[in-house]
């Protein structure tokens, strides 16, 4: 056994989804399309005799992190260091999640496959409420279309062929648990109507414009989200809301372009990994 | 349109596999295990009113590029730049159909998504008779389990958690064609033994000892091969045989400390990818 596993996730941005509950978390899910950004989460999971979580060397309550660890039967120091703002929609929860699964695998030796430690993970997320696809988008990488929801037993995934730079602005949180407590019925018609479009023509241009017309037709937009992607359009380019944050992301240099001063990254072409021995 | 588009694709390493023929090229594949590599093949595809395909500079007969390209509509000039030998278990053919795929779609903008493009070059691969599982694999990355035959509709795919560096040393080909077009039954019976075992650790140590199991169960073993493998594993290490070639890889340093002189790489993140744009 090692002194410690590391583990990175990439972060993942929802463009548009549609919400499917199920009894069994590793059934329940959502589908949808979004990108992952070379901007994530690096989790470092040491042994422990009680476990604790910290982000950012602060002490954080994550259910989801405890929940995979009684899964795998351990206890351990999780630390995660992240480049993203937490509750804006970029699956920081998920991320914690899924590379908890990764690293305290490695670190004791847990023997479960890739997708053995993503199902924990997702599982984790459903039952905590905090999320739906973003733990199978970020095993993934790239731009993950999710075709079928749940864990990959279940699930089916595709991608958009396309690594554009990212740029993007958060402006504060919104509550995933809220809204997907809420009614999901107008949500989920636009999101399959969204995932229908997308299917047909699976491009970077086509994603954009259904993540727009999703956040429009759900009702999710704030003033502020829409100022920003009006203002990223009439300087010539293009973005949509992070589900389920107040963020606003561009493709390349879209908001710089309007005025704003946004983080800068990348789609990320790998899915989640541990860091190499 | 731009002027022109490039793909990574990581090598791939099959230990050991099954062969699983159907009359649907896209049906047709294999099942077992390997790694991806981070030494791999990087595909330039540019604007030509004829397809031409070169690799490392030489012009090369690639029926699995050509065939690609008919199958998306297009001509090109198709160059490829490759860390690895052709013929030696590696993958490259595989990876230059993939890499085709991926970069005519972004030059011509075909609209494909990736499973569709991954499709495109599993059934290239699976006519030529050079490979059944490369494809797959590679788009990908990290150290693929084949579970289920076939291209991302019909297949399925797990991973081992594990990114070891790992040393190579190819003394030669064998020819694909050639084993899979004779009598694969004591082969697949292998393979399928050998998957069993993994699927119930799905750790390195046991994909190894499967990968070793199968190429001496499977009748595969060179002279040159088996020596090299005996000498890793009296110094201290682990290795096994590529799947099809006279090609050995040891994880970590296990060639070195056993005398040889091995490229090094990596296991590679992430599946083949375009360049960011």
């Amino acid at each position: 056994m090692s002194d410690d596993a590391t583990a990175f996730v990439p972060g993942h941005v929802t463009g548009f989804f549609s919400a499917h509950p199920a009894d069994d978390p590793a059934v329940a899910g959502s589908r949808g399309a979004g990108l992952t950004l070379s901007h994530g989460v690096t989790v470092t999971v040491e042994p422990a005799p009680e476990t604790t979580v910290s982000l950012d060397g602060e002490a954080v309550e994550m259910p989801p992190v405890a929940d995979v660890l009684r899964a795998l039967g351990v206890t351990a120091a999780v630390d995660a260091e992240s480049d993203l703002p937490l509750g804006a929609g970029f699956g920081v929860s998920g991320a914690m999640a899924l590379g908890t699964a990764l690293a305290a695998n490695a670190l004791y030796s847990c023997g479960r496959s890739e997708n053995e430690l993503v199902t924990l993970a997702h599982v984790a997320e459903v039952r905590a409420g905090t999320g739906l696809g973003d733990v199978v988008a970020q095993a993934r990488g790239g731009m993950p279309v999710r075709v079928e929801p749940g864990a990959p037993e279940y699930g089916r995934m595709d991608g958009i062929p396309a690594r554009p730079e990212i740029e993007y602005v958060a402006f504060g949180g919104l509550s995933t648990a809220d809204v997907l407590s809420g009614d999901t019925s107008a949500l989920t018609a636009a999101g399959e109507t969204a995932l229908e479009e997308l299917r047909a023509e699976p491009t970077l241009d086509r994603f954009i414009a259904e993540s727009r017309r999703f956040a429009r037709d759900a009702g999710l937009l704030t003033d502020r989200v829409e100022t920003a992607i009006d203002d990223v359009r009439a300087a010539g380019g293009d973005g949509s809301m992070a589900m389920l944050g107040e963020t606003v992301f561009a493709v390349g240099s879209g908001l710089s372009d309007a005025g704003y001063d946004p983080e800068r990254c990348r789609v990320h072409p790998a899915g989640a990994t541990l860091r190499s021995e």
